[in-house]
């Protein structure tokens, strides 16, 4: 395929496909070894390079793999051979609101930077996915990402109120707006949401946002057992509503430890943070109320601190523990997510598959929501343990499942999942999604391979 | 048509064409005069009923409209010659589950029946449309309707997270569930909310729940001009989170009061209710907040009440202005929303529209969401003011549409509003609208006439 005559059609500078650029663009943080070759990278700024790129991609079906930042962990934006990537870095437009409390945001920005523009207008984004410093708002809309203040605040569908994005044929759909309630036709922008780049390119997001969020009391409890840790988790939830509840195992408190020499209990089975934002004093009322069901469910630990530094030093920790685990050696990471009761088997379980398989797998999870990252580490010199290591993959999806579940809460599916999903699905719905991507992209030229 | 096959395939009361009972369910309280006569009513007690009654329908190319309690405002449940009317009244099973703090509901349950049940096992369902105590769970969630804590608590579809729905041919479908989380294949549990009965019947719901919302502190303000009053409100939107914000015109100010005795001020052009729900003396700091903020703005009163009766005969006063003004005559009952700045601009113009079309037009308003229920008095024995009527009640919607906002926030687009909606979205939107209807219903049997 020549890509001269896209070339034309698109600004100078926006199609590259110098090989050494194109490597850079090859893979996402899955890190997938099927990853392609692509036949070039299109960097569009606006929306009708996005339209342009699209356009080309049908006449010739070409496929395309729509990428944000590359922080995928399911292979979402993995280049295929003679696949177009088509990323959209170099759309970093923002506008806000503060009436609407709105943002109006280009896919290319950063979480972290649709953070600081609400911040600076005194307003408050609040999907915080622990990658929010590296990963775009784009692609956490295109994975309806999730996060540690999810269990309070909701996902990131929760707050797009509408879209602009680019259909297979390059056709522009405006959809929803700065409208808090709208009921008028189909909720099209919710069915893009989470779409993974299968139904079209997001080229604009209008973002609900909040006023600041008050200051957090923090809570942070070990426990000797599993089933300690995970009776406070069933006891805050069924009670209050923390800000934040997340949950380190034993292999993630001794890297994180390992690493940042906190003063984490190295003997602990588990650690729980677990946050209150309640205004004013509330917070700390509330927080005692999740310390005393630490105590009641057996912590050998446990203290509250209102002291913003440190509470964040301990939600700074629960982010450092996939990199520190991953120090251990390359991670297959899981994103499985089980209705809370049923947490404690999903744990204990998970333990059970490291052990049969002689693997190490180190469990961390937004345990407040039920969603959980098994970090499965390997070394990919090792060709049994690599292989013990994707049968304890695959086998946690189906455990996920079985305890009904799924198996990505946050992530996405990607390639790497997409084997499990129709056992999650079933077949039924595997073949309503089908007959809605060929109503959106006969041709199948958006990311294939991906969910489907 | 011949029904007889379909009743011997059904339990024996489950098909009616009693011509008694079929008036009784001809129309909604849109009472769209255009409403036609049914072949017959089907009222399943279980999935499995309404499976069978969709495939019956798909054979022979029946038309089915769906019905939930028929308190729909758009005409999405008017029957229409021919068609099998397919109540869901008589499925109402519910059960709740504190840890997870979800509810799976049948639809035909009221939504006020869910949230005594919630409250029964200390939980909350917040959705509350205005007729909470008469729509059902399942119109809710297929209009995605709203209500008076949505300006905090968002809409029906912010619950729902999860669904068994049956599709046109037949197949029953499960989406979603229990799980918090869940990026696991296409948003399609978001995609049925919504559709107003286009894409499939909703016969469960996996509902989320919180904890008790904590005791409210209500603010109470008069207004001598609206645009004092739009000012308070974006004031108030613009700082704080109120868990109401409601507004009355001078008609519906008046209509309450002529029904209610309550002492509320005939002068006034305008009136709030707002409130705050912020826990402990919070919501009484965060009342007093709005409370200055009506104060600024020019309010002519202004109390704020931490009595729960008190503050509680306020809201009931705001949800009865419907009804009250109705008592001047029949309605057309509008649903537009507008981004909150252009929410001004939207009263005044109305109130244009009513001087030039000499009809009253009452507004009445979910403030802090921009949506509002502008409420055109007509009488039907008046063919000149009739035409009138239905001349602004076209020129409202065009105007909101005018406004960036849309033509329904929370009733759904029926078959009242339908010729306006490609007016709102544009025929990009339409198209991809028809795509995935023609994807999941290629027989065009659910619904025929409604959104499209």
């Amino acid at each position: 395929m020549n890509i001269d005559d896209l070339r034309t059609r698109l600004p100078a500078g926006a199609v590259v496909n110098d090989p050494d650029i194109l490597a850079g663009y090859r893979q996402d943080r899955a890190l997938d070894p099927a990853a392609g070759t692509a036949l070039a990278l299109v960097r569009p700024t606006d929306t009708a390079h996005v339209a342009t790129a699209l356009r080309w991609a049908g006449e010739h079906r070409v496929p395309v793999v729509p990428r944000g930042a590359g922080t995928g962990l399911s292979g979402g934006a993995t280049a295929q051979n003679g696949a177009l990537l088509l990323s959209t870095e170099r759309m970093r437009a923002i506008t806000i609101d503060t009436v609407t409390r709105t943002a109006v945001v280009q896919p290319g920005l950063l979480n972290a930077e649709v953070k600081r523009a609400a911040a600076d207008r005194g307003l408050w984004y609040p999907p915080d996915p622990s990658s929010f410093e590296i990963c775009s708002i784009g692609g956490n809309a295109a994975t309806n990402a999730g996060g540690l203040c999810c269990v309070k605040y909701g996902v990131t569908t929760d707050y797009v109120l509408g879209m602009e994005v680019v259909l297979a044929d390059g056709t522009v759909v405006r959809l929803g707006g700065p409208r808090l309630k709208d009921s008028a036709g189909l909720s099209l922008t919710k069915l893009f949401v989470g779409s993974e780049g299968t139904l079209g390119v997001i080229t604009e997001l209008t973002l609900r946002l909040l006023p600041p969020q008050p200051p957090q009391s923090t809570v942070v409890a070990t426990f000797r057992t599993l089933p300690a840790a995970t009776a406070a988790i069933l006891a805050i939830t069924g009670a209050l509503r923390p800000s934040m509840l997340e949950f380190m195992d034993a292999v993630a408190i001794n890297a994180v430890e390992d690493e940042l020499r906190m003063g984490l209990d190295r003997d602990a089975a588990g650690l729980l943070i677990a946050r209150s934002d309640a205004p004013g004093d509330h917070a700390g009322r509330e927080a005692d109320r999740m310390l005393t069901a630490c105590e009641n469910a057996g912590a050998t630990e446990a203290f509250r601190t209102d002291d913003p530094d440190e509470g964040e030093a301990f939600c700074a920790a629960r982010r450092f523990a996939i990199p520190a685990v991953e120090r251990k050696g390359p991670l297959l990471l899981e994103d499985v997510g089980v209705p809370l009761p049923r947490l404690g088997e999903l744990i204990t379980g998970i333990a059970e598959i490291a052990e049969r398989r002689k693997v190490v797998v180190s469990v961390i999870a937004h345990a407040g929501d039920g969603n959980t990252h098994p970090l499965i580490v390997h070394d990919p010199d090792d060709a049994d343990e690599t292989a013990r290591a994707h049968e304890a993959f695959g086998e946690i999806m189906d455990l996920a499942v079985a305890l009904g579940g799924t198996i990505t809460g946050e992530h996405g599916v990607g390639r790497l999942k997409k084997a499990w999903l129709p056992g999650q699905v079933g077949p039924e719905v595997m073949d309503v999604t089908r007959r809605i991507k060929a109503a959106l992209d006969p041709h199948g030229i958006l990311n294939p391979g991906v969910v489907l």
